[in-house]
């Protein structure tokens, strides 16, 4: 098969469209013929060589894709070769086939096409896991999401409207900030015009952070009593200073966590989450897949020039 | 009636015991005659005006009793006059009655006696809300308990050997360290004499720490993969430098919480969980009071400074 490969660490451009050897699955894993893929910023990281795939994972990147089950492994459960379908992956997804878990494979959200569904495993997942699993986001509660025009700020704004939050983000554009508003958002700030922290003060439940260290301080007088951070990026560094009395006088939580790193069983236990309880909601159209652009997957260099441009809003798919 | 006063802030001497006005319940109060009360680090900080009572707490001191209920006001649920109880208290607990919301109140676990029951609630609350509904420890996990021959920490050692954990303890004197081996503790470290972090490194599932900002990069390094800190006293400072970067790689959360400035309906949440899942142990004999002392009320001030000393093992009660 064909698939992207990093020639060497570097810049977008070491990325180049090469014949690969065939994934086979494993016992437990099935192998999708991917229709689709889509990009993370972890993908550019792992690009530059700054962050290797968890051990026995694919060399080849891609976080999720969605496709079509072209063969079965021994000891897989509920799936069958032809299923339409799309998985939350350790790596893999840009390329012509991957091999998964089964537990990792979900269904394609009735309605959607593989293309629309290719986009979607990594921003819910993520959102599904740290929001409602971790943080437990309750109806009434106020979500503050940074970044809120970004693939997982789109997810996380229009989930946690469904189950009836009120949501406030963050976004660095006119353009990003009317889109939050118009996917349901109750209040949005310009972070390069407005401090956040001022105008949020003491109000968010729940923070479902990406920049770490730069706005710990700033989430931590955002906190309402009893309110949970959660740091799922850190492009504002890992190390900052901590008041721990502000946090105790708040009842505060700060929690940080990726998904990759997770053992197949608690990706698992997201991803039935996610088909139970956010794909339903997907099918009602409550929630939209939010696409900023389709580029072709041998492509994949400009994908990631576009991705860390940083002017996109929701997810870049790379399509076959 | 009678009670502790601060004449003003100040060292122990401060403390004088003087006529003052009968408390009356309010509604949703009950009037205890009280037995016992204990004394608590937080007692200190409030004695030296650190630590103001909260808004509509009585100024008198003392944060748990036990004793007899002596009146009822109105809207009381499921208490009469002559229940033998034990209480958290917001404040109040240094004199000879106290008016306490009803939810706050607990009966004493079987087969123990007043005094026995005087210095439970604040540790059996504070460990039941921290350990076990916040951070969830669970069957088979391990706790790191700092300060293990601490009231609290005695309390904590028990409460999670009882549900099946394994603990591991800090604490400052070979007598200490002994104390919480016959108590059930699995490991113990003198921590004058080794590094914690360095002994439990990566094993600790949950943490319940009394130390702040000086164990924060300890605590982290202690932690396990998805382990959880819980920070419930600051004796080592505020503020200390965090690195996410190790929060996430572990997937761990960092919750700060005391317990006095909660809502009734929160701390009868606390209260109920502990009637129902803590006092039968104690009444089973899982779990016993640690008492050091028992001093005189009207000797506050020489409880106070045998706390101060920190040479005691367990709580130290002030009796009538």
């Amino acid at each position: 098969m064909r698939a992207i490969v990093i020639t060497q660490p570097g810049e977008a451009d070491v990325l180049a469209w090469r014949e690969v050897p065939d994934p086979r699955p494993a016992r437990g894993e099935v192998v999708i013929d991917v229709a689709a893929s889509a990009v993370n910023r972890a993908d550019i990281l792992q690009r530059r060589g700054f962050y290797p795939p968890p051990r026995g994972a694919s060399e080849i990147l891609g976080l999720e894709c969605a496709g079509v089950i072209a063969e079965i492994g021994e000891n897989v459960e509920g799936l069958a070769v032809g299923d339409r379908v799309c998985a939350l992956l350790a790596g893999g997804g840009y390329a012509e086939r991957v091999a998964v878990p089964w537990e990792q494979v979900m269904p394609v959200p009735d309605g959607l096409s593989l293309r629309e569904a290719a986009g979607l495993p990594e921003v819910a997942c993520t959102v599904w896991a740290n929001v409602f699993m971790a943080a437990r986001l309750r109806r009434g509660e106020t979500l503050l999401v940074h970044g809120g025009a970004s693939g997982i700020g789109t997810m996380a704004v229009q989930l946690a409207k469904a189950y009836g939050a009120r949501v406030l983000v963050t976004a660095g554009s006119a353009a990003k900030i009317q889109r939050c508003l118009d996917l349901g958002a109750d209040e949005a700030v310009n972070y390069r015009e407005e401090d956040f922290a001022e105008r949020f003060n003491g109000r968010a439940d729940v923070i479902l952070d990406i920049m770490g260290a730069k706005y710990l301080p700033g989430n931590l007088a955002a906190l309402a009593t009893g309110g949970r951070l959660v740091v799922i990026g850190m492009q504002g560094g890992t190390t900052g200073e901590i008041d721990l009395g502000t946090l105790l006088a708040k009842r505060a939580s700060i929690t940080a966590a990726g998904l990759r790193n997770r053992p197949v069983d608690e990706k698992g236990a997201i991803c039935r989450g996610v088909a139970g309880d956010v794909w339903p909601l997907v099918a009602a159209g409550a929630i939209r897949p939010v696409v900023h652009a389709e580029i072709p997957m041998e492509d994949a260099a400009r994908a990631h020039r576009m991705l860390e441009e940083g002017e996109h809003i929701g997810k870049i798919l790379l399509v076959r």
